[in-house]
């Protein structure tokens, strides 16, 4: 793929990404491209179907968490606990449970084997890895499974717009933090 | 008023709570007497217009906020964190912020001296005392302010939906639970 085309595919999975969370997939593709400022010959090129678009973007947000998996680990050695706190942080960013909804509350993307559940699978036993080194580090109680762990940071991380981000500036990260606490044994 | 005229009421004033919760304040009259299973007529008896049916809404719901403070500041001598804990749980299943940020969402309702910013602040000032009674004994940080403290609440009592409640069952006690244990000093 050449570069300039690399970079549109890129555009695309971005503003998909994000109309599919903020307004859900059937969002019009129309919205998409203008997003992404290209032309909609350009993203049939790339995504020929809905489908495609959906599959491109459960890929690209699993690899986005997957690279945070592997940065905590490889900050693991040095300081367990920042590297833990980094990781959920990152991961309450990535706004991979909305979306998971999203995708999710369409039934025939929800099919078995589609982005939807092989997504919210795959993510799931990624997670669980770092999770197990943060339960035999001793920084997770015992009770904290993947799934519960990720119900709660899909929790905290949901947007309440600008008019509490005023009241209360800086609450996200507060709240990461005060979970990451909460979850000590 | 008389016992059915006052059932009547409660009927539609907690229909319209959760319609309005969910839906939002626009929601039409029609669901709101319909859920309630009462005539229109009755319901405009009762309700003017919608200014009157929020006002009822944010008298309602503050009522059970301070019914729950009572309730906590009654069971402190003898159990402060069990007191708190009983608080902060009711807080959770009251989805006061839900319906704080629909009401908040109408501008015409949100104008000073509205409903919506009339029921927060009352709100904010009652949690404040219980919150002052838990900084006291030593169950909550002091950086711990009403207002953060109420946007994790609103985080963390979101629903998720029946899949989420069938993966993960129990999953909003045990959170709020979490949130109690990250809010200790």
């Amino acid at each position: 793929m050449r570069v300039d085309a690399a970079a549109n595919r890129e555009a695309i999975v971005e503003a998909a990404k994000n109309l599919f969370a903020d307004v859900g997939v059937d969002v019009p593709v129309r919205r998409i491209a203008a997003q992404a400022g290209v032309g909609m010959g350009t993203l049939y090129r790339h995504f020929p179907d809905r489908m495609s678009l959906v599959v491109g973007v459960a890929d690209a947000v699993y690899e986005r968490l997957d690279a945070a998996a592997g940065r905590c680990e490889q900050a693991w050695g040095s300081a367990p606990e920042a590297a833990w706190a980094g990781f959920v942080h990152e991961l309450a960013a990535l706004r991979l449970g909305r979306l998971l909804m999203q995708v999710g509350g369409s039934s025939e993307l929800f099919a078995a084997g589609g982005p939807g559940p092989g997504l919210r699978e795959r993510a799931l036993t990624r997670i669980a890895q770092v999770l197990e080194r943060a339960h035999a580090a001793g920084l997770v109680r015992q009770d904290v499974d993947p799934i519960r762990f990720q119900v709660g940071v899909v929790e905290l991380s949901r947007p309440l717009g600008a008019a509490v981000d005023e009241m209360a500036p800086g609450w996200q990260d507060w709240l990461v933090d005060v979970y990451l606490r909460g979850l000590r044994p």
